[in-house]
């Protein structure tokens, strides 16, 4: 900080409405071989990690996310053992998927090892998952690797950025058709974040109309997550048959009792109750 | 506009953390005896009404504001005849509750009327419920006027500012036993904006505090409201005896079926699904 004036970071990801941050200090700046990385301190929100000009978690928040993305899935699943993490280089959506026993090979697929190796610096309440003894991490683009992965994974979850850019792909009918191929038996499962239902309503029509068009069983579900435009967030989830409603998820996770500050049975069962609002944004 | 640089309605109702929403034109500006009144359109939400530096409502996003101030309450009354609207003066809660037809009166106590004039003039889809037949318009201090309405009303709706300047004494305990004392019979009910539980969680603590010094049974619930900081809001409900809950509450909004865009029966039941993180700001 050279001077009394605040710095803060604006992003303005729909045209016309902005989130700002107030920095403290920039702790990190590099242009990477695919994109620009940032670490600002901020003062009401702990460290900011921004990918391209686009929050990707702020310390304060980043366990919704994680959460989110992360337990509704692998609690779906009666039995996960192997989970692909596409994106997600962060490792916050590893630090959630190593709290699941069941798991016993973890393949994180992040094309940017700049990310990672940011992350493990600056964010130490990530480190736990990039350190998780069954976790393979693999600096290579997700679309070529996951056509080589036939009935490979329990579980994929996509943690990626915003469907432009280096992400835009894993948004598209193609991906989830290798994705697909890529799981290992009828009861597998991918899980994506989905963008905001209310901001970008054209994206997520588009999401789940390609989701749909793969996978016999798709929903929204939606949690609040501040840091994001609109703080209304979405994920996609897809399944060959199994339901994210049974009893037996619900039962599961009373049982798990894993130490969450959002996810929770009663939360997981709200999160898929949809306004007309956004029901009328699916197939 | 006399340039073509964007200008900008910034809220920072936190501090270090930001919502900008570009303006196009500013359509009105006064300095009533009370408080300051902007009225602007904005690019990405339609029209904004700002009182005191806080966004009340924008056109885009006001429908769950106020759906879900209005019908979560409404709907767990088996058969509110008399409501008490206190502030609320821009109409938005009164058109949704002027929607349960067993509504026989609905006073509305707002005590600024250029707050009532300038949503008239500025925000056509509000003015159907300052238009009601069953509606009485009374320009006062709420907090006075309810002092003399002994057991006068079925549901009171706290429709108000922050917790600052000419609301402050809307969410103290005083407040609520006078409210309670002036609900008609042990079917009462309240119900409240509640601030954000993500960003102001000291202020929820101390509403829901006050509130269960005097109410037997109250609950928080959520909705996803883009236009306030954090897009994450809460409403506070407390009651003498009913049960928001109850099955035959989500019977009547299924029987009911209006033509709602965020409230439903099982957004209602959602909304009072609370993640650890919140729960612990409850007595």
């Amino acid at each position: 900080m050279t001077d009394a004036r605040p710095d803060w970071y604006i992003e303005e990801e729909v045209s016309g409405f902005r989130l700002g941050f107030e920095i403290v200090e920039t702790l990190h700046e590099e242009q990477t071989g695919l994109q620009h990385v940032q670490v600002h301190q901020t003062r009401s929100f702990g460290r900011l990690l921004v990918l391209d000009d686009c929050v990707m978690l702020t310390e304060h928040d980043e366990f919704i996310y994680h959460e989110m993305l992360a337990h509704v899935p692998l609690f779906t699943h009666p039995e996960p053992r192997r989970l692909l993490v596409v994106g997600g280089g962060d490792g916050g959506t590893l630090r959630e998927a190593a709290r699941h026993p069941t798991l016993e090979q973890i393949v994180l697929c992040e094309i940017d090892p700049r990310v990672t190796a940011v992350a493990r610096e600056w964010f130490p309440a990530l480190r736990p998952g990039l350190e998780d003894p069954r976790v393979q991490i693999l600096h290579r683009d997700a679309a070529e690797y996951i056509r080589e992965q036939a009935r490979a994974f329990d579980v994929i979850l996509v943690d990626s950025t915003d469907p432009v850019g280096p992400a835009a792909a894993l948004f598209e009918q193609d991906f989830f058709e290798e994705a697909r191929q890529a799981l290992r038996d009828e009861r597998g499962i991918l899980a994506a974040q989905g963008e905001s239902p209310h901001l970008q309503r054209e994206q997520v029509r588009q999401l789940h109309a390609a989701l749909g068009a793969v996978f016999p069983r798709t929903w929204l579900y939606q949690a609040h997550i501040p840091m994001y435009p609109s703080g209304w967030w979405s994920f996609a989830l897809a399944t060959l048959g199994l339901d994210p409603q049974a009893t037996e998820v619900h039962e599961r996770i009373r049982a798990a009792a894993l130490p969450t500050r959002y996810h929770c049975a009663d939360v997981h069962r709200a999160a898929f109750a949809l306004p007309p609002c956004v029901r009328e944004l699916l197939p």
